[in-house]
């Protein structure tokens, strides 16, 4: 279990003068990512303040071993440096915490601080496999209940954490343009022909995103109790969605090309040991609720295993952007709304031998939580469509429009603790292309 | 749409003797796979008769074109090979069957021949998402029928190719040992405590695997007319089956935990040049079934789209071993079987923009045909469970046994053309482990 180090320290100051107070990237925080500069290749990074810390670049001034771990981010990806493990990543977040916090050090770093708009970011890691859990169970309920108003939630919910294989391939970092998919859509009546074109109820999914450090083997369950040290840190996810596809394709077997035309994610990983302060114990489940399968179950992690993390959603149309209005927020909510600790999704997942690589990723599964401002996607806050949202300027949106920007970001926000946040997750919704034969 | 070229001349011999009349790998066949002997790195390998020759080793002796391209065959994978396009294999196809066919070159060639009974073979690629499809409309009835007698298909079936993601991080070549998978099953009674133990219904599925060539930008769907030309060739793949896992699990997302604990591929990938002779016309579809919107129609796919390709399965216990009893036959059936070709699942997949790369794996679903002998899982053979089938040494099977090795080979089957195989698709159940806590 990560513990709350010096680098926490509120008092700690860097010489970096953006970090002090950034609201996303203080001292405190060094989330890891790719980023290139003036076209260059993508070089790993460290968030500090409005700058990027090239890692490379720095290595002769870190320690020996923290230099070392360099050499592991080959490929243009983050993949081994995050399956070293959770003591190599705190080796490096030690030696640059000291470069970033030594005055005298100063002259000698800022030369390989990059101004960070003028950087390109870039996938952090290639993406083996992408699984979406289902964890938030306020969403389950909104969602459960415009199909089974009067038994939303299916009986494995409380004992499965539900999860499904999304797309790798299709998965793009922050800024880059979601493509509005084409597909087949329900037939108008039972039994008629499906319908077919763009997708009209394209949603967003407010989701957090786990990245997995330490892999495990083919057959070599990770045991809930050791699950924390296989999970490298977290980042946002949008799991973007074909409301009209998935409900015409999703039975037996799932969604499929409902999820899988693009999924977007933040470019920083912000490591588990820089969450460290942020981490809280699993709210109760409700009384009557049953307690987990001892596989599922470990004691620390009830106290220690969620996290006290605020996300938020922004829409920015292209009429707001027009009329220079700022972005309108669609909702603000807790990751504590997750049913299960990401510790026991990572425990479930390998509980059938199922082998877990470095990078891979899972997904929360959207998150809600029981207020109507906290819910996590459009099919909810419009309730399928039926009570479309208002918006300030007079706009009204069921689902997302061409031109619309989805904006997420998400911090720590505890008291006591230094807020450190996880930039943003965005990206603006194009046109569908024409379907050829 | 590959043609019937010179490659495929019944009377055409290799100077390699064991591959006249060879089942799997007579000279009109040439697979790609990658092997290695005596410990050595992995290299990519044709297979022909029982050798294997070394393609690196051999290069300087092939075109020049033809030699370039295994500079492709980087990170011990036939991805970029793959990607290439079909040109590129079949530049390949020519300069290794010049090779095999011209008796002056057999005294250069010959030692670069390797018994294959004496290499160790490899995945051909990294998978980089593997999708599963449900093609065969046979077995998706025989499924059905188990949970809704009376209406056995869902309403979307005959109009969307169903398909769901699967797990690539699992996926072995032939030979390596499946471990019987532990999870949670359903309770005995509706709102028990759920069972947690090793799967007690193992399954096998008997599948082919589509393998990815040439991939698609994100947002630009393959068309129809275009999707054989993106596909590199076929192997074959075992889907294995956690039925009681899944019956727990999958809603309503689909399979999880039941199905990404181990897929099994035989580890040739047959061409689309060297399945050329074997293209036949799909199936016409049962009277009254819809004709599929059009970006799944194409009058030459229906024409030629569909493989004579003879599939089978058999069942080794540990007993049957023991006594030096051959393996059993379980089904031996049609690839026609499949509801959709193999463009039509491929044009599906992209039509939302989602992005397919070189070495993505496309199941084609358990292949069933209409009579019980075809059966392509136990779960139907077994109608789940209520039948159990009995073998000829007495033994009986609902499910598999720890110790089972079940082996499936396919093959192209057609009057006027040279048989050709797949070699075999085969792993032995090993007992679950213990969980820890």
């Amino acid at each position: 279990m990560p513990t709350i180090d010096f680098t926490h320290d509120p008092a700690t100051r860097s010489w970096v003068e953006s970090a002090q107070g950034h609201p996303d990237f203080p001292v405190q925080n060094l989330p890891l990512g790719m980023f290139s500069s003036h076209g260059g290749k993508p070089c790993p990074g460290i968030a500090i303040g409005d700058k990027i810390l090239d890692l490379r670049a720095v290595a002769p001034l870190l320690p020996a071993d923290a230099a070392a771990l360099l050499d592991l981010v080959t490929d243009d990806t983050l993949n081994a440096l995050l399956g070293a493990g959770e003591g190599a990543l705190r080796t490096l977040r030690h030696g640059v915490f000291a470069l970033l916090t030594d005055t005298a050090q100063a002259e000698e770093v800022r030369p390989h601080l990059h101004a960070a708009v003028d950087c390109t970011m870039h996938m952090p890691v290639a993406v083996g496999d992408y699984t979406d859990f289902y964890s938030g169970i306020h969403h389950a309920l909104n969602i459960g209940k415009q199909f089974r108003p009067d038994n939303p939630l299916l009986p494995n919910y409380k004992h499965v954490p539900i999860g499904y294989h999304g797309r790798s391939s299709s998965i793009r970092v922050s800024g880059e343009d979601v493509i509005r998919p084409v597909g087949q859509q329900k037939p108008e009546q039972d039994g008629g022909e499906p319908r077919f074109g763009p997708a009209a109820r394209l949603d967003y999914e407010m989701e957090m995103a786990i990245w997995v450090g330490k892999g495990n083997a083919l057959g070599h369950p990770v045991p809930i109790g050791e699950a924390s040290q296989h999970i490298a840190g977290m980042s946002i996810l949008n799991d973007w969605s074909a409301r009209d596809l998935q409900a015409w394709e999703y039975q037996p077997l799932g969604p499929f090309l409902a999820k899988n035309f693009h999924s977007t994610v933040s470019p920083w990983i912000v490591t588990g040991d820089a969450l460290a302060p942020f981490r809280m114990a699993q709210p109760d489940r409700p009384a009557g609720d049953p307690k987990p399968l001892p596989y599922l179950w470990d004691d620390e992690d009830q106290q220690t295993g969620a996290f006290a993390i605020t996300m938020e959603v922004h829409l920015h149309t292209t009429r707001m952007r027009d009329a220079g209005d700022p972005p309108v927020r669609l909702s603000k909510g807790p990751m504590s709304a997750m049913y299960w600790t990401a510790a026991q999704l990572l425990a479930h997942h390998s509980v059938n031998g199922c082998n877990l690589r470095p990078g891979d990723l899972l997904g929360t599964g959207t998150l809600s939580d029981a207020e109507d401002a906290t819910r996590g996607s459009l099919m909810e806050i419009s309730e399928g469509g039926k009570h479309p949202l208002a918006l300030p300027n007079g706009e009204t949106r069921s689902f997302l429009k061409d031109g619309d920007e989805i904006i997420m970001t998400a911090y720590g926000d505890k008291a006591g603790a230094v807020r450190i946040g996880f930039g943003a997750c965005r990206a603006i919704v194009r046109p569908a292309p024409a379907i050829g034969k």
